[in-house]
């Protein structure tokens, strides 16, 4: 089958031929439908030191995806041949006691496709029968590979209480996006954002924030004081990792308020805990992965309700054989969510 | 009356005749029984910038006391004449959102004694009647002063949950002593503490410690890995603002885990936010002060069934008029908690 | 001034001429522009058992109400002379262990309007200062009197979780219809109402339920589970005090569900604990007042923002002289809110 | 093998020769080390309306028990052979939306050994593997074999908060009584417990309460309102299922404290939810089985650090053979925790 992969340590990826994975007892074969690029195949990509330190060459890259499952361990009995579903990228151990008291997001033994096993970039991929999720028929190809990282947004948007509380949005790539999206539909009285891309910014208030703001050309401070008559916000939900993004967060945090962090600084910072954590008597939540299941139930209900609609940030589509093309883009930064299709006559929208 | 103040911006204090105050209407004059030193009170000693950012001169210092409420504003009804009462130092406005939706640990209009309006170290300071705080009779005015101190390591340790929990407190000053004898009378399975002072340590030691690591001695990591089979600690209680200490107990916490953070950095570190908090998924509260006042209650209830014993911490006791001789005493950090008497007679030991 | 009041013990009100009130030293004076009636009043009016056992007449009755202040106590700095309010009907104490942890909502020396001292069915009342809510400038003196009875809504829809969670409001009296626009403010993803009068379900679907039942004619539980695939819904919110509702509403819970329970029963029923709660896991919340400050902080966010609108639950209104014909229409159940004015020139919409 | 079986419906047990139980490829085989009685257990013998409606003769009884593992099947990698394990009772499905979102407890799919499933009672017992959970070298068997039952009083116990609180306990059975020790460990400031045994006030005394009233006797309400300065309870574990208790329970809890409901009381009961939940702004928690696998941690970490010690419990053990012995005198409640031995010659302690 085609595949893209990491050959060797060091830049780019490439397609090559491989085998058709094997399947264990408790896995699944699926056929990939759809398959979406997140900024971490970036860092892969371009092996940064992290990539480096994480990965061990050859191996299939990618990890959101949905697709059919097309074969079935002998242990499996659900899901059915022919379903699609869409795939949790962490394989946990079930055994540690994270997994034992419901922090499987935090088991010590997680295996991410796409990084420490075979991912989803290819024609098939096998994973346990348990990472795949089904989805209600007729679902959107794109929409059903997108849901892994929609479930990192839904993550970080349930852990504060955004119901009725005036919300901070620092980085609007597509996972901050949703998380606007998700911010919204959870009862946020009102949704502000910030990033440095214009395209963004538009992307963010299509999804329902109600006040975007450049942080490369306006004052953020100056904003959002202004749009909350000088009292900052309840909540910040910082998606974006960029330090001058987290100073400006914490400091329009109100006294009392609550932060969930998604965005990775790649390093320690220069961070101020006295002012922006200890004097304000607030809480910080770490945000990793999607709470199993408890995220994807409740990105289920989100968008089968109709209270989230992800199509329009579904802004590009490619054949998965123009990966190149589809990864330059996403480091242009002027798109939504990039879409790749093993099989082009599968895309849901027109190819770029 | 004599009371030690600050005169004027610059190294020190002083001891001074000054007018006793005015009561005013919603007032209760005290006669102060005993006042305790607070670290904070070392900064205002020295000057340090947080103490000329804060402090306008001359005024009178100190912030922990209890004493006998001798006269009261018209518009008081209790605590009444003769009544033992502790004080809480910070005096809240009432009416801000803060307040008025129960943080008033955090309005923003606090006044604190000794800082921003005349303190303690005197025989007599007036405070708003609701800041009076009855005791149970026959308190001893050392343990009495001290609660407002105690106040904090109570807030430290209620907000994350230790009940059943592996607790480590970094930090063995006198804060962080009462955390340990707070956490574990409130259920702690295990209490871990650090410093780097052998004094101390025995005091941790003698208020319920379990297990106590001198950081300047010991590797702090591999003592608390070993008592913890390799899993860390569920709870942090961060008292030092050291930057080693937060460094290592974010190291030791568990994923999942939750810190309380009390000791101030006094300005930004170097925190590795990924590794810390969102790799971890840890959840981090800021915490001031007390909380109004549930704080106060969980004094009460702790002191009153004698689940927390308060007596070893109060290592020295000094006559006001020798203020010069406690200062040089909590400066050596060789003591526990330093208790002065305005009247030595009013002293429940013997004087140093 | 004109008054409405309880003359004596028995059913009936009556319009007198009484002395207008004193204003003590932290009391404003409140001109009173609307006022509203609340089930409360009609059991005054018909003097039912509690109310026999609360009231002590002579009284001036009504607790909901807006109005300008006119007057105030020599102690009392806000809010201003010819200020809109409206009024927070519990007078608390602020000095039991309840007031001061937060809890003021269950202040063990209450004073309720119109229950326990004179209330609001009147040309002037006096409150508290503390008790004078400041509305915003423009704000229609219906909603501005109806916010007290808001807020038990506001109140109720908090304390369960509902953001993405499936709701069932059983009884769509006023406060269960406000419940239901609450709920879908706060995220709730679909909200399901029963009653059994069509005009007050008609009033639930205007103001937001997804889906009403009439319990009357329709099969509840096969339409609510129809409605949610079978499972159930995720929150209760009991707002009818009606056994068999509370029967189908706990019927209906899931497993690991939130009930939260406002309407009153006026006495023991039968209740299946091992089914209802036990064996279902479920926490159930007991529902009395409101918080005192929070939800009025909420109900102000959830007005200003227009995430709630309630002008179409004020269904009729009335001359205050007209008091008769307002109860009458409220026990016939074929209304909304109800509101009288004593000036009829301040009615905001035409009279009933 | 022997076992105790069910044999038809109707009263009784007996024992009986059965073939050994089959192995599945999840699934372990146990050699019973010691199986103890529950209160379930009685209801079976007496075959009330609860067992006829949920069993299926014949089936072997009994469900609380600790062993030793002897074969494994297939799919089975852990616990090895030899290991000594406690059993989870509850067999879940994995699959079901309470599973999958950390409510295993509430699984849909729930097979309970020794009512839908074969049995403890026996010298050899299958279950699934994960259901095994190993214990530490050197537990004794009677406390390993209680652990199951444990479970519900530490669930019980930790759902409310009761570190720093004043705690009432209502019923003394083995199960209340565990829950004293595991508040008493929790931190709780005071517990208080009911029931009308004298032996049974005579263990919780044993193993923790600080004041115990029999309820037969003496007038509960007046104790504990005497005990806690007429302020009543923080916290209610109702562990009688007895509605006198309740009706005591509930009024005894203060405004805003949470009860925790484990006892049934088989079937509705006259209950004042306005008295007892909504005026008093109460939470009620329902209690059922043992949250998979939070609570076994809890467990563990609760017995081996010796915060709580429950060999005072075990009053009496017998021979499996004896088991008609041992239900006389678990009917007559005068004994603690009783236990049996599959080989007598493995009891940990004297037999009757």
């Amino acid at each position: 089958m085609r595949a893209i992969i990491k050959a060797s340590p060091g830049l780019g990826l490439e397609m090559r031929q491989v085998p058709e994975p094997d399947v264990g007892p408790d896995e699944v074969l699926i056929q990939v439908k759809a398959t979406s690029i997140c900024g971490t195949d970036l860092h892969i990509y371009d092996w940064d030191p992290w990539a480096a330190r994480h990965l061990q060459p050859p191996l299939i890259v990618g990890h959101e995806l949905c697709g059919i499952v097309v074969e079935r361990g002998a242990a499996v009995t659900e899901p059915g041949i022919g379903q699609l579903v869409s795939v949790e990228s962490h394989v946990v151990c079930d055994r540690c006691r994270f997994c034992r008291t419901g922090y499987g997001h935090l088991c010590e033994n997680t295996q991410i496709l796409g990084v420490h096993r075979d991912g989803a970039y290819a024609e098939y991929v096998a994973v346990p029968a348990v990472n795949a999720w089904p989805d209600p028929p007729g679902m959107a190809y794109s929409i059903a590979s997108l849901q892994e990282n929609f479930g990192n947004a839904v993550h970080t948007a349930s852990v504060p209480t955004v119901a009725g509380r005036k919300v901070l949005v620092t980085g609007c790539g597509p996972v901050g996006v949703m998380a606007i999206a998700t911010a919204r539909a959870l009862g946020a009285r009102a949704v502000y954002a910030t990033d440095i891309r214009p395209y963004r910014l538009a992307l963010a208030k299509q999804l329902g924030a109600d006040h975007v703001i450049n942080a490369a050309t306006e004052d953020v401070m100056a904003a959002v004081l202004d749009a909350t008559e000088n009292e900052g916000v309840d909540v910040l939900l910082e998606m974006s990792g960029a330090t001058a993004a987290i100073e400006q967060g914490f400091r329009l945090l109100k006294p009392g308020g609550q932060a969930a962090l998604l965005g990775l600084t790649s390093g320690p910072i220069n961070f101020d805990l006295d002012d922006h954590v200890i004097f304000k008597g607030a809480t910080v939540h770490g945000i990793v992965g999607r709470r199993l299941w408890t995220d994807w139930y409740q990105m289920r209900g989100l968008l089968r309700s109709g209270a989230v609609d992800l199509a329009p940030l579904v802004t590009h589509r490619f054949a998965l054989d123009d990966f190149e093309k589809a990864f330059a883009l996403m480091k242009s930064g002027e798109c939504g969510k990039v879409v790749m299709f093993p099989d082009p006559d599968d895309a849901d929208g027109p190819l770029s």
